[in-house]
């Protein structure tokens, strides 16, 4: 029975390639994601409601759930674990990231210079990954994730960066409550999912994006009840609102997929990777520079992901 | 005996404090040097040679060694090892550091995208380092080296860094090799430092410096005959003039300290310190003001130093 011995070995690549697999369609789908979004802005203002497209997403990736199930329980049957009913006592805290995100949607400010402090979250992730999920960092892990930052930051840099320099502290605050709940909205859905691994993940999707679409609807009415009422749902929708609508439907169960069979930690890793190369597919589709600040961005981030695998292979 | 078992103990310590202590004071000297070369261009341009002062520089530590030996021949006595007498075939190889240095200073280019180029001899020093002195830098240090190179160059991001990425190839050429010369001259002078480790680093600085001297007074004469002649050896000298020449040669005295009690790698940490020391002092002293640039990379240095000494505590 050598075979017993050897299938953790096989089982720990079977898991570790599917991690990086869905790591890989995070990153593809992150840096489109971003490409849609140049792209969409190059043809004008936003027409639609945005509350009505991300309500969509949520609706798209309910079916989409769904639609998955039904294949599982066609191959295998109904189980306890991928049944489609559930308890309130293991749902009750899945509002919690939806409400999250849709307090991040109310506190979002895009002033220029605050794209930058955005990066803030990847070292409110660390942190709150810590406390929440209680799994610690090596301190390596911790250099290469300040490294992540700084690097990050780095690559966006441009003449009007200086400006976060001089924001208000009320900008400061801001900007960290807003780093806080995207982290802890992240690393709360990661706790909820990893809470029964052997729990189905589509059926867990399916009840984080029932709750999702809710917060949304609730969005919609306070927020654009107007625009629904008098031009419709639709209203303004083009094929690129489409196309992000799509887009984000798919990265968002990549997320979900990625927290599952990886970590909060990759996804930052993953996001970060996401954002240079859309940088670089932006020299060939858009004909942008890339600057000095983004090689040496892009130089430390690659040192970044260099530090993190030696200090997890040395685990 | 129990004392000799702890004796390398104690030298141990000794030898870390000395080679604290030295490279402190090349940290502290290096910082004020590029103040004080902040300081006279605000009083102007050049208006002495540069030649003579350097000549000058190489004479006050020629100067000063013998100070030095004049104490520990009345101390210890004259003993094999700080005899100032030599021979060839000791000195042989001590004339490279200085003509590397001259070449250097022929080909020096001071356009204000070359500034940048400049830390590029953080990468050849590493090099280097480990091809002539054949030590080996670990995954983890090679790593923090490159992020001292990208935090350098990113705390010194200006406005018209990105020209940098327009320079003509004869202009990466010459940055390179620049970059390779300065690595080179340091790499050398830490060989011929440390190939005889019981030597007195005074007569080993005496005969460096009285190299120096000849090349320097070669650049007097192929530059600056002229001048020299018409308007005196001294002609634009002030009070700053002689402070420079003061603190490059106390500098110059710190660098070989540094060489024999540390090593290269060691003083391209210092002078990459000295550069962010030198910023923040700039904002007390000239009102500077300190880009985000600067703190990012600041921060990316301080990762690398604290990845460096990491890795060398588990050596």
């Amino acid at each position: 029975m050598a075979a017993i011995g050897a299938m953790p070995e096989i089982g720990g690549f079977r898991q570790k390639s599917r991690r990086s697999f869905v790591t890989l369609i995070l990153t593809v789908l992150t840096s489109s994601q971003s490409i849609l979004i140049v792209w969409s802005k190059g043809a004008g203002k936003y027409e639609y409601s945005v509350t009505t497209a991300n309500f969509l997403v949520e609706a798209l990736k309910c079916a989409l759930s769904l639609v998955a199930l039904l294949r599982i329980w066609r191959k295998d049957g109904v189980t306890d674990d991928n049944r489609l009913s559930t308890t309130w006592d293991e749902v009750k805290v899945y509002p919690i990231p939806a409400a999250l995100y849709l307090y991040y949607i109310f506190a979002y400010v895009d002033a220029p210079g605050y794209q930058i402090l955005k990066n803030l979250n990847i070292i409110s992730t660390g942190i709150l990954y810590q406390i929440i999920l209680k799994r610690k960092l090596t301190e390596i892990q911790w250099a290469a994730f300040i490294l992540l930052c700084a690097g990050c930051t780095t690559a966006q840099l441009n003449p009007s960066s200086d400006h976060v320099l001089q924001a208000p502290l009320q900008g400061w605050v801001m900007a960290i409550v807003m780093a806080l709940l995207s982290g802890f909205a992240g690393v709360y859905t990661e706790a909820i999912i990893k809470k029964r691994p052997s729990r189905n993940i589509n059926v867990q999707n399916f009840w984080l994006y029932v709750f999702g679409m809710i917060f949304n609807a609730f969005a919609i009415m306070t927020q654009d009840f107007d625009a629904v009422m008098n031009d419709g749902f639709f209203h303004g929708y083009s094929l690129i609102t489409v196309l992000m609508i799509l887009n984000h439907a798919l990265s968002g169960i990549a997320v979900s997929m990625v927290m599952k069979y990886a970590d909060n930690i990759v996804k930052v890793y993953s996001t970060s990777v996401a954002m240079l190369l859309t940088a670089v597919v932006s020299v060939f589709l858009f004909g942008f520079h890339l600057s000095l600040a983004f090689f040496l961005g892009s130089t430390v981030v690659s040192v970044a992901i260099y530090l993190h695998s030696t200090s997890k292979a040395r685990r």
